[in-house]
């Protein structure tokens, strides 16, 4: 019995791997030796479907194999799946054993009641996500505006919002000022604006930048601009519109395309739409008039300071993304916000906490960006996004027009735990390659894959202040499928913990250059070899917790990554190597590997090798 | 017994009125009317003095008054007295009763045990501190230079404290930036600095401003600058020692005159001396270096961490003022802090926390300042500068060769409690008696009159937003001996409660022409009549509490000031008018008033007649 044996990471099991499109049929073989009578079923069910859960006698195909093709004929969803094996004893009796998922994934585990196996996931999607090949090839840098640098003449702060904080030099560590009561009181500012990223331009041309994703830029009060006060301004803090205009053209010139922040969840308490303080007029905005046309944007349990908003914080009004006009507002008319700034060039969009907006809102958004060349649509979503649960509800945004790739979260803590050997390794491998199984192929080299954020540690912090780290950092994230992005700062060796520390002005004189080579390395790596755009995935690990490694390939070419993270020097060959995917690519490289390189500790190994002359 | 009667306040009584330089006689008479044979006895003491207590028998004058003409020679300081009255009766008894103080002044009360008698205080000086006359005459402004303009040419801030923050507009309401617990982690600017204040000079002169009292101005950390670090530097944020010295050479050249603030109790931790932080080298100054020439100034109960400090407050370490080498660099050294701001040409000091001072260190301040013509030196004392105790010993400072006047904190109770209605306006001016009584005549009139300063909260925001009430308060604080010290912006309109509330940037673009204009009618009233410079002085209020006045007046010419702080009409005539004083002027001007003038609510007189043709 302890041969019965499934791997859905193994195309000897499960092929193809990974997703499918709605209609297509999938082969299942399970390992079942047994010198009893047997009988094998493959039990699935497609959720939310009527039809329930269904078993398929498998038949047995070669030796103790058996197979079952499927087609995925009930539409796009998860579909569930395990196997059931009956033996049949020479005494009459029955022995049913159940094989599934094991909470890892690839190889499962068997139950003996029903009730007890796990389920594989297998994805079903109704339309792939090609994305426009500007963004597949794309190396993104993310900039919080502002921090990132000043355009001004004389560095003085375009439109100082009254009662705000200036920073009195760029060097100083960001704070919050609160009350006792820990609320922000006051927003501070260092004055980092829209004139400020067109003149870094060559900056990003000589990194090898091509893609900017900007958080929020509309008009707001504080100065991370979450809390939006009108969608149809840039903030003054941040320049005027024609600002932006030029800031774009001449960022397309310098080919580099541009994603904006969408915050279409809540709203600013002193915008122009909920207006609590009156800055938009005395008798204007939900808060001050109940037959403003926004009122029935919000939902207010006591009118008007008792009101739904955003995870309970006051300053962010939460607005009823199933109201009819809020819709038409963002997206469905041809004055929309999404209409206006998609039109005057804005390359995609960013959506902020898209688990606060429902499927509708997200595909009317998607529908409306068909309506333009070339525009990508992706998310925030921090977990799993294909098998989601936001709100009692499985959300669709793998499925097909609705995002075309999620912000890649978890890769940052996967290359934490291995650069710091804080997980095993095989468990980091097996996750990664959970997602790459669960997301549908092109969402999946969709995802903006990042190393951290306005949202998380500075990565130098995490990495222990350590530039060896680092540069291996760099290295796995340029490796990974999907794309990366930069966060503004990490390579000019930018410091600092959890928000606001992680949000330090650039260093604009003090650029740590060991760092910045190695990201520029990395990026020149990236644009160079094909294969780390658009390859097969191949994670490789030691047993021993200490090499970690990346391999991608396609017809023509090989890039192997391979780094020792540990205090030892170590000769590694090709068979120390495990993975949780069996490979399929060729050897030539992993052959020369298999000879044997001996890495210094904390050394790494980087080779690329073409297969066409 | 009822008629037994002294009054210190009356000539008929005691002559000379107030305080005597030493070896002076004073007349003291006491009504005691009686059918007994009775003998009274003037019991006096000086404090300090060995001989202790003696009692004089007093010569029956007239009727029922008897005299005692007593020489003041037993040095300066604070002679005690009261009355002591023996009654013989027929019977052979005796029945002893004493009159004294009874914390009011003026008019006394009777006890019959002489432990529970109260004293008289007589001040008896050394000198007469005549102040120069350019300090008599002057109208000052007391400014805090991060408040009050910025002469940069685009506003921006001359170099910026790391890790300090800017107020982003001008009109931003201040705040102090605090942890949890409480302690101000950030200082705050809007960047006033000395051109600032160079470039107001029409302003000053358009206001009639002839002097200007400056908060710190020295190198510190923070805003306010209490904490110095540097005191031969200018602080940066405020500008170079160029700018200082063009700013006053400018304000000469103007007329106006200059007094710094000279904080010498304590100085900042992060100080050249303390040097806590390391900002002034790793081995230089008393917390990092036991060898420093500064450690000396210190009190460490434990090295480095634990040592003396300002009220306990850790960012000000006290310093050590009997230390020879710290008095010699505040003021004794030819190279000393005072000499290089004096012989710079700044025209005098005011000393911060002059109780934290010992006398011999203000003397040493004081001596140091005869070298040089026409200073004045003033200090920060809240209470009776002439009985003071601090550290359980009476202070010098009225007594000669030691302050020259004191900031008269007392005056702007005493005038919201008029305006307000909220003190009777007998104990008012008994108050005001006995300061003028206890303080010698020339260090009364050289008193820093004021009706609020950084330390308190706007007296327009204490005067519950009235402009009336606020025109008022000029007329009673120019009417007042002493010289008149505007806080800067009071005159433009300027609010708000408690440190830091009374501290917001000058409206530059929104000066109350009200307030602004009742200001300068005060102003040019102070310079055109002598007689509210050096006049006599007699307040006088209606018992009903409703008419407060002044009344200056001097061999040439009176001024006369009458206030209706009411809600209803008033015909007053001067018999309504009562006085802790005995009124020994002409009756001109009081004669027409005698004839009744009707003052509305709210309304106020004044008059100025000139005695000479």
């Amino acid at each position: 019995m302890a041969h019965i044996y499934y791997n859905s990471w193994m195309e000897r099991y499960k092929f193809p791997f990974g997703a499918v499109k709605e209609g297509k049929r999938v082969d299942f073989w399970i390992s079942v030796p047994s010198e009893l009578e047997t009988s094998v079923f493959f039990v699935v069910r497609k959720e939310g479907s009527s039809i329930g859960k269904i078993s398929f006698p498998m038949n047995k195909a070669e030796e103790d194999r058996y197979h079952y093709q499927y087609k995925v004929d009930q539409g796009s969803g998860l579909y569930f799946y395990y196997f059931k094996i009956v033996h049949f004893c020479p005494d009459g009796s029955k022995r049913t054993l159940f094989y599934g998922f094991d909470g890892q994934g690839g190889e499962g585990k068997i139950e003996h009641q029903e009730a007890e196996v796990g389920s594989y996931q297998m994805t079903c999607f109704e339309k792939a996500e090609i994305a426009p090949s500007w963004y597949r090839e794309a190396v993104f840098y993310q900039i919080f505006p502002d921090r990132f640098a000043n355009g001004n003449p004389n560095g003085e702060i375009s439109s100082p919002k009254k009662n705000s904080f200036i920073y009195a030099t760029e060097d100083d560590e960001p704070m919050y000022i609160r009350n006792k009561d820990q609320e922000v009181v006051r927003w501070d500012f260092f004055g980092g604006n829209l004139k400020g990223i067109t003149q870094k331009i060559s900056y990003f041309q000589e990194l090898g930048i091509t893609a900017l994703y900007l958080n929020p830029i509309f008009e707001a009060s504080s100065n991370h601009r979450y809390d939006t006060n009108d969608y149809f301004a840039i903030d003054p803090v941040l320049g005027t519109e024609k600002d932006f205009v030029e800031m774009l053209q001449a960022l397309h010139e310098a080919g580099i395309s541009v994603i904006l922040d969408g915050v279409f969840s809540h709203v600013g308490r002193n915008s122009r739409y909920f207006n609590q303080a009156g800055l938009y007029g005395e008798k204007e905005g939900a808060a001050r008039n109940p037959d403003s046309p926004y009122y029935p944007w919000f939902k207010f349990n006591q009118y008007p300071n008792d009101y739904e908003a955003w995870w309970g914080v006051a300053d962010l009004p939460e607005v009823d993304k199933n109201n009819r006009s809020f819709q038409e507002f963002i997206y469905g008319d041809v004055e929309s916000v999404l209409a206006k700034w998609t039109t005057i060039g804005v390359d995609g969009w960013r959506l902020d906490v898209a688990d606060e907006l429902t499927d509708e809102f997200i595909g009317g958004i998607r529908k409306n960006l068909l309506g333009y060349q070339d525009k990508i649509l992706i998310g925030e979503v921090w977990e799993d996004a294909s098998n989601k649960i936001a709100y009692d509800q499985r959300r669709r945004y793998v499925f097909g027009d609705h995002l075309q790739g999620v912000m890649n979260y978890p890769l940052r803590q996967q290359i934490m735990d291995v650069l710091n050997q804080t997980r095993s390794f095989e468990k980091v491998c097996q996750e990664m390659i959970r997602y790459q199984e669960n997301y549908p192929e092109d969402f999946y080299y969709n995802q903006l894959n990042n190393i951290g954020t306005h949202d998380t540690e500075r990565i130098l912090t995490m990495l222990e202040g350590s530039i060896d780290k680092l540069s291996h950092a760099w290295g796995l994230l340029f490796m990974m499928p999907g794309i990366p992005c930069v966060y503004y700062g990490d390579e000019a060796g930018l410091t600092g913990g959890k928000d606001p520390e992680n949000r330090k002005f650039f260093p604009w004189q003090n650029v740590n250059q060991r760092i910045y080579t190695s990201c520029k390395t990395w990026i020149q790596r990236r644009k160079k070899y094909g294969s780390m755009k658009y390859g097969e995935f191949f994670p490789v690990y030691s047993l021993e917790n200490d090499i970690f490694g990346i391999i991608r390939y396609n017809a023509e070419e090989y890039t192997v990554y391979l780094v020792n993270v540990s205090d030892h020097s170590r000769k590694i060959q090709m068979e120390d190597l495990a993975s949780p995917r069996q490979y399929r690519g060729e050897y030539t490289i992993l052959q020369e590997l298999s000879e044997g390189i001996e890495l210094a500790p904390h050394q790494e190994y980087f080779a690329a090798k073409s297969l066409v002359e």
